[in-house]
């Protein structure tokens, strides 16, 4: 990639992204081939139960996917769609949105996102999810 | 189904959500086998090139499919999951998320939700997603 | 569309695929926007419990909905993915994957298919898909 | 799980499957959490341009996420829907869909299946699935 993205350049690229600033979303991983977005858990992100939101678990695989596949395709990438399955109720103090690239072309990354919950007593797998990245011409 | 949710009962469920309520989204159509969610632009919900940031579109899709599902299946559902394609950039005035039932059992509803964005010149389907919301027993 | 693809056209590249001469498959609609793939049911294709295999349905699927994203598209195209959920088991006389399309770009095309199974009782929606299509340049 | 199955055990399952036997597929490996699938290369299995049909690979994700379910769930389980993503053609000898077990709940399993192609050039990935597989109560 002639174009490397390093970490810090790709914190920009999330700061200039207002719905994840209103989310409170910040990128704590970015190397060739992966990216791990933390989103602290607040009242405002829940739903009717107390659990944290479903549209915040999908918002944080949706970014964490296309970020992973930025770090093999460079800055220029869109989201061609993505699967998430929820397994349990979302509850911790963090949820942490850990995406990787299961195997990439020049034009595409196939990337997949376990959405874990951070809390005292560790950690929680409670969704996953899968999807493409496409490196727009 | 005995305990049958009118739009203003929906409406009190969607507003008992405060990251609902932090987006902004609205319930503006529910009956059995169909629910519609509508969403205003605002700076806030963009991502960096000015365009409605793909996670709200993710959580309205997300909501209305789950909304859709609970018109067969009662108040007391949770998503399964969901995919969703993004076609275009989602440019507009207002996000409409069109949910319906495909086919539904006792226990799960099997649901699709047409992304529109409404704008000046009219509406454009900017994504479809699918999913499947399941009873609690 | 200047490559227009008729339904005699259509047929031939399904039988120009042995897998689909292998399950039995027939395309018995197709239309600028929508093709309906049939396979008449028989033991071969029957999973441990008597009903039709989840792969028979899902072959269809991708099959279906490749056909009604090369509707528009023309007859270079290639399946990004799909998501397939099963509602209920498959028991019928003949299977009828219908595809439409939901939306398209000049390059992609958005599509869905409901799987419905055909017997003497009538016809029962058993699965529904959802995938992309993409034109090869 | 009290009902443990065995590789063996869960061979028998394959070959009560008609389907499995027309495509050929064999169950190469079983243990808690995994499981792996092979289907050889034939030319009955091919799609118009002599590529491995997508319609194999999406048999062969959907059973293998259902073995490495009920590796966890026991024998009575369904597959509630499933995602399979294409990267490449897939060509080569042999086709290994290889599942596992993400996270499991007592009565569902998040699984995802890598669709590997082998010959004698190596490996390669060639699409991707993930999937929900539910214990029948």
């Amino acid at each position: 990639m002639s174009e490397e993205i390093t970490l810090d350049l790709a914190r920009l690229v999330l700061d200039a992204q207002p719905f994840s600033s209103l989310i409170g979303a910040r990128l704590v991983g970015f190397e060739e081939g992966s990216a791990v977005l933390e989103v602290d858990v607040r009242d405002e992100l829940l739903q009717q139960n107390g659990f944290l939101h479903g549209g915040v678990l999908s918002y944080a695989a949706d970014n964490a996917l296309t970020f992973a596949g930025g770090s093999v395709l460079g800055a220029s990438v869109l989201t061609g769609g993505f699967t998430i399955e929820y397994l349990r109720p979302a509850v911790g103090r963090t949820l942490s949105a850990r995406a990787h690239v299961v195997e990439s072309t020049r034009r595409r990354a196939l990337c997949r996102c376990d959405l874990v919950m951070v809390g005292d007593e560790g950690e929680r797998t409670v969704a996953a999810a899968q999807g493409t990245i496409t490196r727009i011409e």
